[in-house]
């Protein structure tokens, strides 16, 4: 067991831990060894007093949940981590911010064990902590029985005044508060600087009161580079608070011990050989030698190892006499553990022909929610305060709120996110980032999506499987105008790598969006849909539509030319192609819900679709940007939109059969 | 002069907003008649006791500004704007919503006389009475001399809850409590009810206690329905605090008078028949008439107008005799009022041959900011705390502080925003909505504009001429890996309307993308530059930049094929190309700074740059989406980045001379 005073051995490790990283940055010659140094002490003290984890099994499902928030400070992250007995070696450490390393810039999912979140955009991580405290809240009411307690764990944040300053940590605060979320801790790095100077010069709220405000337990600690027995027992509060999130405020120098310490100067620039020197000394090291892991330093923190080791030993004994005793509960953890699907769970997805009756897509897709939502219990989410636009609630579905607030419970599975798009979907991705196949969705207006770009990029880049369930998707929407009309927004989010962008046009699109995207375990995907009715189509399948694009409607001739729409201006084409079709212009519909599948389709395939001799012409209520990869015109939107009654605005932009097939005889 | 205390007339004034209210949306059967209803009294107790205006001249230098930032609540605007004399008609208020009224679904600047900001995406409104108050701050400390207060407005806002939770409120709020910016008051409508419900299920932080930690001055108004005289109170005390920004929290009843009143129903859908009869009832009016402004509440009215009207002509008495002991100054607020630009500024841009070093374009753009923000007092800006990596902090720039803050004055103009790209873009918004000639300008990495793409949009929609100075605008940024590398943000900007976005090559671009994007009062710029250095170009200039893409080098003969790029691979085509020169594939090099411009160039000269004959290879280290539009096949990156030494990472997606040379063969 791990001695609970602290000694000289702790201010060993915790100067280890600095001098780590002061080589790390300076060998890459690139980094920031400023935070490390700053935020040393907690991090020792958390990983060594606190946190519950196996370093040889990362993927231990009880383990407690770390965010590096100021992801810049990843040295910190990987020395610390490499002292564990995490699957990071010295030459890892050596190797920071090369190429192909397991060390790269910033944390990045799926690169280094122990990276729960990927962090660097300031803000995000504290956010992905709200997520992960609530998947953690969520499952333990789910699946936790008397002593049972499978899911225990807590959530803990390192941050800085950069990511207290960003908008969507205020969001997440207000939100982490309101869920009252307990077992959230965020050890607030105060080092009073921040890139361009002293935080006095832009950051003078009283951030403690401020969170207070916001429902949180705050405490603070005085002296965050000496005092860490101050740290432990604040770490030890807040672990007993459990209605509210806490912060604990933890004054700290950057740099410590370092010639420039207490400046901005050691924020984001290696030391120099010079300073290297000098903090070694200062810090009680060798200045000639790098790298360097006292023998008794790493003793301390391969014994941290074996109590985590032998944690997740006791924990698996009880799971096994769990699981004799909830075999059906075990075996649903199991499931969801391992990412599979419930079976049979598409058969149910419905399903039309062109005589059925014709609705929104958003409506079609509140059917489909209906459904899976019901199958599949991974499945969570809600609206950015748009539930009734969104159309998101499903029959039968329980609110997500603290049991204490009698307004729902953490089993419930809806989220009434309030108007905040941005944190909203940082904790879709954090709830993800729990791994336990969650498949979280958000929604609001398509047009404030972009409101939450930050951690749209962090969905893709991270490969969370997220949904974004955006409706009110183009002009269609009319009178609330310009500000409301989406028009750049489809071609900004096609240009990200791998996140779908679908745009179905009617009710078997709907359903074979869902499919793919339900299936797509490593992709995010946006949904596209209209406030407005759209008929169902003679032609359109959910098999079609997992192809991402196909031939809608075919001329009986040969086509001279094709129309290719998405979403509501599929059927657009198809009125547009009954006109030249009388008029013997053999025209050919395509309907293209998702680019981004379209284009993993063979080479054959998409030319059976767009053959290369054949013109075309796009037809989609949005910016026609990017369309030139298809299309050899466009019709679309290149100005923003206006505001009047939506067949109005649809005829001032020229989206009508006439224009299209005024545009469509141009080419021929 | 208006009676200071409040009586019967006051309560049918306020009643015949909510009528007017009710009556355009139930025409329109569009819109949102429970904010206007709650908000009438704060509003009449504002326009009719404290606002500072002449609603005959909606130009007026030193009017007090209004900001409607629940944006949705415009029926309030529009019908008080009514009644106040602004150039809106009885049939303006009859085509609410309607194509091409001057009364649009949410405020549009441009659109109606007397609106400040286009609102509606929430918390936008907020923040950008930021920037308007700082604005007033800024040319008070600038201009004002003795008692000659030629800039002393007071900038008003009405919010709700919705435009509290978002993030980029709480930026604003922590700036503007940072910035002690007394003349900022804002009218907080609490009506406990958004769109999903109770604001009780999503937002129970303490909102008063909050905006206090930030540094407001708190009051709250217990019954903002029928209490005028609390209100107005309330607003003189606000106005009286100098050196903090005012929040009144004024409890108000959604749709007050109607059937549902208190409820969520009444906020986004026309009350129905019924209801407006029921309303118009209980606030005492005739349910069988619409429309209906009592005499005597236009009587009330035209006394503010001419009171209004009144207080212009002291102030122009005030500004002619200043004009006269001050002409220099006068000269210069009659030019920024002009919108016009000192001339000779553009002799002095910097201008480069070949031969001449090479350098990142960040730092060019600082030897140009060290020109431009000297020459021309108009531009204001800063950095979202990246000054030292952004280069912005031109030399001789002041800080701009609150004067009792020790760190700066008012008439600094260089703003260390803290790191709140969001509120930053919207300030800047606000600051050009002052109408006083300003070019704001914000600067973060490039990566980063993906937090303020909310306010970039309105940035583009209402036309503020803004620049974004986007640094750090490739994977050329190296070991701080994807997180930070922009791929997708190029073409995401390119897709907007109304938005140039410029990627200079070198010097003389760099010089001529500041000419353009300074010159152009309408459009937003961002200007994506470089943190690594970059040749001075052979064919380079700033003539050529104006037009947005030309040919930089041609080869002898008759090219064979083009290579196109934009930014920092222009030289990566010139070396490319002297390869493919040198085996004898005539190659010319096409540098495209700008699409945008280059798109508003004639179809001849587009075509001589790209003749329709000669294949075009496009490089540029973004994702490839959108290029299509000029170019056969793309270099670029179509994943996102890596961390590593940029010549690693440019190598690892192919961006060097052997790979750009195989695939140009390939077009041959």
């Amino acid at each position: 067991m791990v001695n609970q005073t602290f000694g000289d051995i702790d201010k060993l490790a915790v100067n280890t831990i600095r001098c780590l990283s002061i080589d790390m940055v300076q060998k890459a010659n690139s980094g920031h060894p400023g935070a490390p140094m700053g935020c040393a002490p907690m991090s020792h003290v958390l990983f060594t007093r606190h946190f519950k984890a196996n370093p040889t099994d990362s993927n231990w499902l009880a383990r407690d949940r770390f965010v590096l928030s100021n992801g810049h400070a990843s040295a910190l992250q990987y020395s610390i981590y490499h002292l564990l007995g995490y699957n990071i070696s010295m030459q890892d450490l050596k190797d920071f911010r090369q190429y192909k390393s397991k060390t790269p810039g910033h944390p990045e999912v799926g690169m280094t064990e122990g990276v729960e979140v990927t962090t660097g955009p300031l803000g995000q991580g504290i956010s992905n902590a709200v997520g992960l405290a609530i998947a953690e809240a969520h499952l333990a009411k789910t699946f936790n029985r008397g002593d049972y307690k499978i899911f225990d764990n807590y959530t803990y944040v390192i941050c800085g005044d950069g990511c207290l300053e960003e908008g969507i940590n205020y969001e997440a605060a207000s939100l982490a508060g309101h869920y009252k979320l307990g077992k959230l801790i965020v050890l607030y790095d105060a080092n009073g600087i921040q890139i361009d100077g002293d935080v006095e010069i832009a950051f003078t709220e009283n951030v403690c009161k401020r969170f207070e405000a916001q429902g949180w337990h705050v405490q603070e600690v005085a002296d965050g580079n000496n005092d860490l027995e101050a740290i432990s027992k604040a770490i030890e509060a807040a672990k007993a608070e459990t209605t509210k999130p806490s912060l604990i405020r933890i004054n700290t120098t950057i740099g410590y011990g370092s010639q420039n310490q207490g400046t901005e100067k050691v924020h984001g620039a290696p030391l120099g050989n010079a300073d290297v020197a000098f903090s070694k000394k200062s810090l009680g090291f060798n200045p000639e030698e790098f790298f360097v892991v006292p023998e008794e330093v790493q003793k301390l923190y391969n014994d941290i190892c074996q109590s985590g080791m032998d944690a997740q030993k006791e924990w698996t004994r009880m799971y096994e006499k769990y699981s004799e005793e909830y075999p059906e509960l075990a075996a649903e953890i199991e499931r969801r553990k391992q990412n599979k699907l419930k079976e049979g769970w598409e058969e149910k997805l419905p399903r039309f022909t062109a005589n059925d009756a014709g609705a929104a897509t958003r409506k079609l897709s509140h059917d489909v929610l209906n459904i899976v939502c019901n199958e599949l219990p991974e499945i969570v989410g809600g609206s950015a305060d748009l539930s009734g636009s969104n159309l998101t609630q499903w029959k039968g579905s329980v609110d997500f709120q603290a049991d204490a607030s009698g307004l729902g419970s953490y089993d419930g599975r809806y989220f009434h996110f309030g108007v905040r798009e941005h944190v909203m979907a940082a904790i879709m991705n954090g709830i993800h980032a729990y791994r336990f196949g969650f498949i979280p969705f958000g929604s609001t207006f398509l047009n404030f999506i972009n409101y939450a770009s930050g951690a749209v990029r962090l969905s893709a880049l991270s490969k969370h499987q997220v949904l974004y369930i955006m409706t009110h998707d183009s002009i269609g929407l009319g009178e609330d105008g310009p500000t409301h009309q989406p028009v750049e927004i489809i071609p900004n989010l096609r240009a990200y790598p791998n996140l779908f962008v679908m745009r179905p046009a009617d009710g078997n699109e709907v359903s074979g969006c869902y499919m793919k995207a339900i299936k797509s375990r490593t992709t995010p995907t946006v949904l596209c849909l209209t406030r407005q009715g759209v008929p169902q189509l003679e032609g359109s399948s959910i098999e079609k539509t997992l192809k991402g694009g196909y031939i809608l409607s075919e001329p009986e001739t040969t086509p001279k030319v094709i129309l290719v729409g998405t979403g509501s201006e599929v059927s657009l084409c198809v009125e547009s192609a009954k006109i030249l079709n009388n008029e013997g212009i053999a025209t050919r519909v395509v309907s293209l819900p998702c680019w981004e599948i379209f284009d993993e389709q063979s080479e054959e395939y998409r030319e059976s679709v767009f053959p290369k001799n054949i013109p075309v012409l796009s037809v989609e209520a949005a910016s026609t940007f990017g369309w030139s990869k298809y299309a050899t015109a466009s019709c679309g939107i290149d100005d923003f939109g206006v505001s009047a009654p939506a067949s109005q605005v649809y005829k001032h932009f020229g989206l009508v059969p006439e224009v299209v097939v005024e545009k469509a005889k141009k080419l021929l």
